[in-house]
């Protein structure tokens, strides 16, 4: 890992400014070479870590473009070792440009992801940082740039750090003690390490208990909305995406005529899925929204079944609400600025899903029903300060692991069989759990055992 | 002017690094309210200019991002002005998030090209520099690159105000003497002037000389390639496009059958123009070889004429020979790999066009094609050290201006015209080519007047 690496670190597509990042023992000699100042003199090989140099790139007699110079010595930079950021005009062939004339004096290109990979191998950061680092620039909402940013700034590390302690202690425990059985006893160990297991069985429970939240904040909540034709599905669609056009794709979904639409409400993605049957429903039979229901039911995370306020009950909006029982819904009485014929107490006898009375057609009520989403899936508590959502699949395999392995120890210890099986199991917590941060095992273990118990000996 | 601005700098799509760019008199102040430094004790106000400063964006006990600071006081800036610039991370919802937060403690989103204004406006860079800015983003090939880049260096600027300047000495010089007959004398005047218009005339037609280069840089080669069927024209575009693809854009053009595919040829840009009917030519009768030659060569800039050197050479080639006449055209004798029936000394006979024999199949003698590009275009000069070339349409239209002023002065001397007639149409000149570098007249005349002609008095 000795080599100088170089590529482009913002979009290519025309802009204001692009930058060009080289990291390695190279850095400064490379731009060095193609760097010349406005008075000839400044050298990038002796200006002070972490300025900032206005400049030329030329590749011999010729000018590339004209330029910032972004000097950060190691270890006090991204990857930890010596960088330069080169500022450029943000046109792609000048991008390409510079980053073609870095590489003709002596840069490799990187590869994707091989500064924070140098970031992680230099002990800048852990894997779960270094992942943090993608969510963060992929984050559709709010809520998902703030969990990746906690996870960045090491909340994750902490926990399954202080967790992996506890466990490595044990192991050290009674390694020491089957070492030296004659001055470490062992004796009603088990129960203590019982005691203990349950301790942290608790703490990855806690963690695992944030997976469905974090997936719904990284990936957003899909959801359906239904109801009978002219209730004013389409009207809430719109309103919703009228409102707060925060982050709005279109992506055509795998079949044809399913749009699928992101609306970010107060840092929560929506991911509504709108049918092209939906759009149309005015043309069909009253039994389609039924029907929709039925399908999109499936494996939606939120159902918003829509009501006409203004006209009275039918078979179809009984129907519709027997499917929706076992479903996360709300009933969104519409139509408020109309008539009513329905009211919510007229509904609340039929359901048990929390009902919110809006007009979708005024923009009225919107707040509340953005209020209940918040409260159906994250109890109302999207606080974000210290919280730690597991939002990663990885980390959540390895969190199962560690918890398999750890009822493992539990059960070990009630079949009384001999502390070293003990010891098996709490290793392959203690490796799982390894795995979310990246760390690598062996190395730990001999530092824990020698270091921390056996001191002297 | 005293406000500060704030803009996304760096596309607004997902990648490694993006950079909001603030510039105003309370850029460093606006940014101290929101940076947290890692012990944070460090402040934003008190750093050195142009260093780079780790640490959080916040917003309150919120954490926006993971950021460096980039700290530019004024003058020494893009704008000219005092200048922070936030690289945070390269996601879209993570460079609006800091943007709004830069936004909410005080700073004014910014208009499209108001960095770039602001720098003229302080006299960081003319007119005709801050117009290389958007073009060296624009740029679709190496020479319109090298063109902007200069222009940005000011290549254009040098040569305009020395133009101006020696205009401004003989307006200055009339108007003393009108002011002050008894100390200057108009004597012969008329004939010293005409000399100097007559250089000046011969320095302006020199760079509206450059235009046609100058467009051509800018805006690619208008190709089209022409021919029988069979004769290999797709096999061309094909071999050329797969050569160097460098930067190939499919743009639906407007009529719905006509792609275009720009090419980069060492350097140069071809705008290859291909329809429908091109593509399809061997389901169709011969002569729509030549029905294209006529349709295309409308407007082209070059016609590459494809011959299929197996085939002996019929009516359909003599009838599109007939058409490139007077057009810039090349004949490419096509299949040099096969049994040559038609030689370059056959062809000679019918066509001045200059001939290059290929095998597009071999993707043989393409080097020869493109030598011979440069030359019909750009007479093999184009080694661009500090030539200028004048690519911008109100650029020529100033030059236009000047040059039809500079005209009327020679009028009105040869038609002994009193000499405030010759200032007239001098200063129409001068103003003329000020607006190509954004140099507003009244108060150079004052400048120039006072100080240089008519000290003391």
């Amino acid at each position: 890992m000795t080599d100088t690496i170089a590529a482009v670190a913002t979009a290519m597509t025309a802009s204001g400014i692009g930058i060009i990042r080289i990291s390695g023992p190279d850095s400064r000699k490379i731009v060095g070479k193609i760097y010349c100042s406005k008075n000839g003199k400044k050298r990038i090989e002796e200006v002070p870590s972490h300025t900032i140099n206005y400049g030329f790139i030329c590749d011999g007699k010729e000018t590339i473009d004209e330029v910032l110079i972004m000097v950060m010595d190691g270890p006090r930079s991204y990857t930890g070792e010596d960088t330069v950021e080169i500022d450029c005009h943000g046109g792609v062939l000048a991008m390409k440009r510079v980053l073609e004339t870095v590489v003709k004096y002596g840069a490799r290109p990187a590869e994707p992801g091989e500064f924070s990979k140098r970031a992680f191998l230099n002990g800048r950061m852990d894997l779960s940082q270094a992942e943090a680092v993608i969510d963060i620039i992929n984050a559709q909402n709010e809520y998902a740039l703030k969990s990746s940013l906690g996870q960045l700034r090491g909340n994750i590390q902490r926990v399954i750090k202080e967790i992996r302690e506890r466990i490595i202690y044990q192991i050290a425990y009674i390694e020491s003690a089957l070492d030296d059985p004659e001055h470490i006893s062992i004796d009603g160990y088990g129960e203590e390490l019982k005691k203990e297991v349950d301790n942290l069985l608790l703490k990855l429970e806690g963690l695992l208990q944030t997976v469905r939240e974090g997936k719904l904040m990284k990936e957003g909540i899909k959801t359906v909305i239904v109801g009978k034709p002219n209730a004013g599905k389409s009207s809430l669609l719109n309103t919703l995406v009228g409102e707060e056009r925060a982050i709005v794709t279109d992506i055509a979904g795998t079949t044809r005529d399913v749009l699928e639409e992101t609306i970010v409400l107060h840092g929560i993605s929506l991911r509504m899925l709108d049918t092209a049957g939906i759009r149309s429903t005015e043309d069909v039979v009253e039994k389609i929204g039924v029907k929709k229901a039925v399908e999109s039911a499936k494996d939606a995370d939120l159902i918003l079944y829509v009501v006409d306020s203004s006209v009275p009950l039918d078979e179809n909006d009984e129907e519709i609400m027997g499917i929706l029982q076992d479903k996360r819904a709300i009933v969104i009485l519409n139509k408020a600025d109309l008539q009513q014929v329905v009211t919510e107490e007229d509904l609340r006898k039929k359901t048990d899903h929390p009902i919110v009375t809006i007009s979708a057609r005024e923009e009225e009520g919107i707040d509340l029903l953005e209020q209940q989403i918040k409260k159906l899936f994250f109890e109302g508590e999207l606080s974000f300060n210290d919280e730690i959502y597991i939002t990663n699949v990885r980390h959540k395999a390895a969190l199962d692991e560690a918890e398999k392995s750890l009822e493992l120890v539990k059960n070990s210890i009630e079949m009384q069989m001999p502390e070293d099986f003990f010891s098996i199991d709490l290793m392959n917590a203690y490796e799982a759990l390894g795995s979310i941060i990246g760390e690598s095992v062996g190395e730990d273990l001999v530092n824990e055992i020698f270091s921390k118990f056996c001191t002297g000996k």
